[in-house]
């Protein structure tokens, strides 16, 4: 059986991750595909008690290597228990934020050098990589005015501008590197839009392969 | 201001970690150290809740690699918000289990690459080792039955006896090749002798300086 496709969705604060979310879940369901929806940090058990010290923890500072270890620990629990097992299993895997997160977030963000989340990305890994990634683009300050409206800003979330511009630019950055993996959506346009240009994307992938 | 003396203390379950920390604290402190005593997994706030998901999951199974990136992830923030300022300070840093537990447990126990686990201790600590490491040793079974008469065991209590064996291999091994640094300690003995022998290497560590 060959494996499942692999893609993860990407995007700073408030450019609409969970209502994509669920319509990229339904157009590739419509396509015929069993379609495993998880997050990062989570999708495990562990995974979620670690996404609760990462996300939660109120006062808590956390060293930019630890932050990113945690990360990574979450990571390989995830990939044995949850994204292997379905990929293997020919289901499609649909991951709410993965390691070009990480590039952004502790690397952008934290500052941590791009080359030791690389090594930490080949150790836990190996070769797997997404087939593709939406990366949903908006500008900071749109982003932010958007979530702004939602409840308790987590961990992340507390962070200024400055933080979001710096992993706003690795994201993009990311996708200069690699467009054929990962493909910039224009979140800051009406839903309709929005969705009509991840359609175009997820035909591309399914039919171009 | 020369840095502190580095200091850590190993040995299975039952060798008796507890009652000789305190002897040990005891020791340095008479010759004029200001000592600061810590403990991993653990140490940190950070620290103490990832020990807290690795010792005292009840059901959890945790994926090797994960449980490695999980020692190391509160290892940083250990080494940035404790050790490394205590150290900077000249006071002497004495800690319950450090990375040589590492590549006893999950290298040993659970069979992860001694290599994995030195490019993590290299990242993470740079050039950073114990200046002497005690470990105090008693066979398997004894360490065991010694231990079996506390509480609740915690994750790694409730492994079996070739777990343990495995550990205490590693830890033999790690204390043949690197015999300046790890001195082995025979925790089978009655307790007077242990302690002169710890405090005989404790003089030699000391003035041997």
């Amino acid at each position: 059986m060959p494996r499942g496709l692999f893609i993860t969705l990407e995007g700073g604060e408030g450019a609409g991750k969970s209502t994509n979310l669920a319509f990229i879940r339904q157009w590739l369901q419509r396509a015929g595909h069993e379609v495993v929806v998880t997050r990062e940090p989570g999708g495990t058990e562990l995974g979620e008690r670690v996404r609760d010290i990462l996300l939660h923890s109120k006062q808590l500072h956390i060293t930019p290597e630890s932050e990113m270890l945690l990360m990574f620990a979450a990571r390989a629990e995830h990939l044995a228990k949850v994204i292997r097992p379905a990929l293997a299993a020919g289901k499609t895997v649909l991951c709410d934020r993965f390691t070009d997160a990480t590039y952004a977030y502790q690397g952008g963000g934290r500052g941590l050098a791009a080359e030791r989340i690389a090594a930490m990305e080949n150790w836990v890994q190996g070769d797997l990589r997404p087939d593709l990634t939406l990366l949903l683009d908006i500008p900071v300050e749109a982003g932010r005015a958007r979530a702004g409206q939602r409840g308790e800003p987590d961990r992340f979330e507390r962070e200024d501008n400055e933080f979001f511009t710096r992993v706003h630019a690795i994201y993009l950055a990311r996708a200069q590197a690699d467009p054929k993996r990962m493909r910039v959506i224009d979140a800051s346009r009406a839903l309709p839009q929005v969705e009509q240009q991840i359609a175009a994307v997820l035909e591309e992938l399914v039919h171009g392969r």
